[in-house]
Parts: structure tokens; sequence; C-alpha cells
């Protein structure tokens, strides 16, 4: 486990991201917590981020899962190396697939939270099995697939 | 077909969607042309929508797919039940099931062509495959499983 969100490790040339980066001031700038075990990422939709009015669209909710499973995947995998993040950068990861099944509609007035499990950890791929609550009710699962960044591409 | 974007023929009532809703001043409002084969909607990302710099993330390529699906969900069945839209409104559709394979970074400072044809339309749900193209690449493919708002969700 790590005493600060995953993110806030990455190195500053991959901080971009409009769902996680914390220098996207534009985005979400969600953060995930990893305790060894399961990741949690909380969230706060904005009144406008709607389907129908009351309920969160299905693209945040697509967005949050993806950033929390590439966040999950780093985390996992600084962890599985056994990488000190306090001396050197958390590993970027990319998704290259993510798969949502929606299950009930999520209320836009109440903070949501994702929680996270691995089920497949290798080399360079990582592949998290992710649930989205709202006040205990289950209302959204799904799975990222992801894999690291090669240095060039950073 | 029909001519002009499907979603301009939603009721007031669900227009509020921050990818597709007209009347959401926060968000995306894009446009889902039918021509009664296929479905094409056009999109220029901003600057601060990014992965890494450059690139777009992948919760807005997963918002454009799930919404480009529920916007061809909508014309195909209009299109299925014979429905005359300047005097009735399209039905709405939501997703039950989003399926994103990002295949190529997908570039920021470019208009984006999504692509959608139905695989399977059955009484109140449609299966649509769909491809996310920049410039004649494609960079992403995804299935959007949809579901008919019953009157009572809406």
């Amino acid at each position: 486990m790590y005493d600060k969100p995953i993110q806030d490790y990455y190195d500053n040339d991959v901080s971009q991201c409009y769902g996680c980066g914390y220098s996207n001031t534009h985005g979400h700038q969600i953060k995930t917590h990893w305790d060894g075990k399961k990741s949690v990422t909380r969230f706060l939709p904005k009144t406008y981020h709607t389907a129908i009015p009351g309920y969160v669209y299905g693209g945040l909710i697509a967005s949050l899962i993806d950033c929390h499973g590439t966040g999950t995947a780093a985390a996992a995998m600084a962890e599985k190396r056994g990488m000190d993040l306090t001396t050197t950068n958390a590993p970027r990861f990319v998704t290259a697939s993510l798969q949502v099944s929606y299950l009930k509609p999520t209320p836009t007035d109440t903070e949501l939270t994702l929680t996270g499990k691995v089920r497949e950890i290798t080399e360079r791929k990582v592949i998290v099995d992710i649930q989205l609550s709202a006040n205990t009710t289950v209302c959204a699962e799904g799975t990222v697939i992801s894999v690291e960044m090669r240095p060039q591409q950073k």
C-alpha cells in the first residue's frame, strides 16, 4: 500500500489525463487509493453530468471506471515490483479494452465509490474488475484491461 | 433516413444527456446522422480532452461511442417502426452494456468520425457496432447494447 493516491506518483509528463491527471485543470482529477488488496476512488458528479435529470450519464461512468482501472493497475504493479514511490514514479498504464455493464440508474447527487480488484497481473498487463456504487447500491460493473506504457510512449 | 440528427427528435424531457442532449449546455451535444444503413457522428475534441498531451483520453472515446450507440439505436428503431419524426418524438434508448477496444492513440487535433451499424434489433433492444476514426485510421472499436426507455423512466 502507498500513503498517497497512485496518481500523485505519476511522472509529470503523463499527468495530463482528463480523467485522472493532477495537471489537467479541466478534468476530473480522480484519486485512487490502494490498500494492497483493493483500490478505492470516490467521486461526486456535477449536476450537469446527466443522462436524464438526476442520473449520471454513461460516459462519465465509463470514464471513472477506465481511470480507476489504470490507476489500480499502476498501484498493483508498483507493489508487485516492490517500488519505493517516494523515490521513483509509478508506472503508467493505458487502456486496451474497457467493458461496462450499467445495472441501475446512478444518482448525480451522491458521492460515488469505485472499488477495484486485480483479476490478473502479468509482466506488462493488468486486468481489473471494478464496481461503482452509490449509497451501497452497485450501479455499474466493469472490467479494464490495461498495458504499461513503453518509455517511448511517454 | 431522417433529415435531422436523431437527437434533435428527442423529447425535451430526455434531452439533458451530457453526451448527446441538445439541452445540456455543458455537454458534448453530439449529432448522429442515419442514412438508413449506417450512422455517422463527427466530433472535434477539445485540447484538454487528453490522455497524454496530443491524444484523446479513453473516457471521451467511451462517451462518444456510448451516445453514438444509443442514437443509432433510436434512429434504427424509429425507421423500423415507420415513425414520422416530424410529428412524433424519436424513441429514447439507454445503455445496458458498453465495450470499447482502444486500437491506436487518437489525436486531439483532428475531427473524429464515428460510424455505426446495427448488428441486431428486436422489440426493445438494439446492438450497434461502432468504429471511431481519425484521418481514416480506425483508432477504436466498440459495441453498445441499448434498451428502450419505458414511459415511466422518462
